[in-house]
């Protein structure tokens, strides 16, 4: 096998043991385990024949792009790792069809530098930009910091290129806004943790960039009085808000305490602290006045104006240079740093409504006491998206506690109407909330598309849908 | 199997003979056949129980809603065609969370009537809107005339249900903007014309409703100054353009002719006319200032006259109140009954790259001067969209040589990197375009993903996947 390997991709391309050490560990540091082989093909075709040799054998293949998947999708104990961080090429941005056509091993951070050159954004973006690669992104349906404005990963894909387990080349290439020629194949290979198909190349939505961001930390009275602010800045702005992230008192202690050279956001500490950024896209907002002011800078102050006069926000400064807005931004992408420094921990990315934020809070804080007293937990949260980054630190290393804590985190969201995956994605670790709470005929009619597009069962085996 | 159904939705729901005649035609009149009979289920468990007797009996079934579909996709001959009619409960709209949660019989236009009490719209509109049905809407990924801003049906969904072939029912009815459990069965359903399931109900996005609207009509030098005359509109407002329709002189010509009481919409005639519409959804935008003005009209004629200054507009007229912008519109949403009042006809939904719609309408005007000197062509087009509704009426009633113009229609488009299906869908008449032009991997997928959701092949028969 490892032969065959070799004769498609070259003997380079193709790591064993210490060589494919890289590929045997997350970076949560929750799943390990040495993959058989890692091989690494440098094109669609090489992808091809590599998929066909695996299927004729019947061996289990583990499509990987950046590795930075939080839910074991990528775990490939004793499996073949077909990584696609060759296929690095941007083929194309059309800046005025406002398109990138990318290979799956694309970095989310060279899409953002090849996008901005020619006056465009691709909007997906998050703390793991600099390693994350398109296939996974694709694969995860990854969400990201301002799903609230340009929605998830799904929304930004016109074309797909995947390969199917028996190594033949779905071209779904089209670069059109309408194309609606029978069901959306590509849209089934978008989530789908490589289980149907390894995902290749991608047509992306490129959206303007934005003329000028008004960006501000505020500190408002509690979480609703947040989504009022978040609702009459939509409405002043025409839904121009990029970004409505919450941080708690906790989150920026903890930043303080982790990250060196941390600074407060304000004097005194608040209990509620939101990262708030619109972005003007049309030319009116972003052509300072006579006096100077950017339109879109002096509306956010004026809504946070007006919200301090009310005492719904007791503090609020407003981004003044590009340096303050970074500093902003690297509080909350350091999320996950912050987040993964102290073990063990359950970490969720479950969603509600956004009016169920609160309550979620509340209900599993209430089960989490009655569980384990002395845990703490940890959040971070997307809320113009309900999407909450809840993490427990339990009182002890538990396995059982652990798996209970999460199906009561689980529980509590989906009981308000909300999921227990809203944007990482299922692989290993939510396989057991899968089986707990998807509509079983969802189910089966996974488990039957997966036998009759991989009848062998090679690709990610194991993953996404519980058996 | 009558009394069967009859059991099931009660007699007076099982309709055949002259009874099931209303649907026997499509409104094309291109597609005519009996159904065996039709069963009017009232609720999802009835749907579920029908196509579970059905399935039982290897009874081949149409789901079919409002019947307005250009494809013959609810053609049903000899089958049982389940209608979805009697399923029209707008069962919440949920206004704070801009969802409403419908069923599958719901009429567009009621729909909109529905969210607009609230404030909000369903954004999805076009001519049939009084007559067509959610479940076909979602089932033929249907476009519209605002796609340009709000995106098409599938960007639509939250949430859908529906039952598979054997009567289960498939439940994804979720109201969440980030929902990521698993490969988006939802979305496969979306343009499956009910040929994986049948569509019952949906979680539908809504959005605010604009607060002003800015229609003109515009007479461009040509569709080059079309696409100018669109980005500067896009740029000046930050994409809040909402339709930008082509209406080229014949059209214009044919609708005073067809239409009674239809007025032209200059005083003399153009080649290149365009209906062109903002929305304004931020406060500012709408709010006159001390003169009068609301600013995003003002945007309009602002960009309008100095496009008028260059010569790249040759005339344009601004609606000042509803009824003029009533007008407008009713001349571009009689498109389907000026079309189809001439016959023999060839009518299409292509669409190609904005750059490239005056290269196809040249292309294909030499192609079928050679196939068919006597045959006029027709064109009105969603040109934002690059989505242009091509109809050739051919010079004499001969099945070949309309094969012949609509593949040279199907190349043309294709060959420009674009699509022989925009928003139609597939249906009966694009079968051979889909054997043509689709990649066939996506077919064998296809059909795969067919028989592991429907063994029996009861779901639409022979439609959109070509054997």
């Amino acid at each position: 096998m490892i032969e065959q390997f070799a004769a498609i991709v070259g003997p380079a391309n193709v790591l064993t043991g210490d060589a494919a050490a890289p590929w045997a560990r997350d970076w949560t540091g929750n799943y390990e385990g040495l993959p058989a082989a890692v091989v690494r093909p440098a094109s669609t075709a090489e992808v091809s024949q590599v998929l066909a040799a695996a299927n004729a054998a019947e061996v289990p293949v583990v499509p990987v792009s950046g590795n930075t998947g939080l839910n074991g999708g990528a775990f490939a104990r004793d499996a073949v790792v077909v990584s696609l961080d060759r296929m690095r090429a941007i083929r194309e941005v059309r800046a005025s069809e406002r398109v990138a056509v990318v290979e799956a091993g694309v970095i989310l951070s060279e899409l953002h530098d090849a996008a901005e050159a020619e006056g465009l954004i691709f909007p997906m973006t998050f703390g793991a930009r600099g390693s994350a690669r398109i296939g996974g992104i694709l694969s995860t349906n990854a969400g990201g910091s301002n799903v609230l404005r340009y929605g998830n990963t799904r929304q930004l894909v016109l074309g797909i290129e995947a390969v199917l387990a028996d190594g033949r080349v779905l071209d779904l290439m089209t670069a059109l806004h309408k194309d609606n020629t029978g069901p959306a194949l590509g849209q089934l290979m978008i989530g789908a943790e490589g289980m149907l198909g390894v995902i290749t190349g991608a047509v992306l939505k490129l959206a303007p960039q934005p003329r000028a961001y008004a960006t501000a930390m505020v500190a408002v009275r509690d979480l609703d009085t947040a989504l009022t602010l978040l609702n009459r800045l939509q409405d002043a702005s025409g839904g121009a808000v990029e970004a409505f992230e919450y941080m708690p008192a906790n989150y920026i202690a903890r930043h303080l305490e982790v990250i060196a050279g941390a600074r407060p956001p304000f004097d005194a500490a608040h209990e509620t602290n939101i990262l708030v950024e619109l972005g003007a896209t049309a030319a009116r907002d972003a052509t300072p006045g006579p006096d100077g002011t950017v339109p879109l800078a002096a509306l956010l102050e004026e809504t946070l104006a007006a919200a301090f006069e009310e005492g719904l926000v007791a503090d609020a400064v407003v981004a003044q240079t590009e340096a303050q807005r970074r500093e902003m931004w690297a509080r909350r992408e350091s999320a996950a740093e912050i987040t993964f420094h102290r073990r063990p921990f359950v970490d969720t990315d479950i969603a509600v409504p956004l009016h169920a934020v609160q309550a979620f809070l509340d209900g599993i804080r209430a089960r989490l006491a009655a569980l384990d007293p002395d845990a703490d937990d940890f959040v971070v949260a997307h809320l113009g998206d309900g999407n909450i980054h809840y993490t427990v630190y339990p009182g002890r290393d538990d396995p059982a506690l652990m798996r209970a804590i999460r199906e009561a985190i689980d529980d509590t969201a989906v009981g308000l109407g909300g999921t227990f995956s809203a944007e990482h994605g299922i692989g290993l670790s939510k396989l057991g909330a899968m089986a707990r709470h998807k509509n079983p005929v969802a189910l089966d009619a996974l488990r039957a598309i997966k036998a009759a597009l991989d009848p062998n069962d090679i690709l990610n085996r194991g993953k996404t849908i519980p058996r």
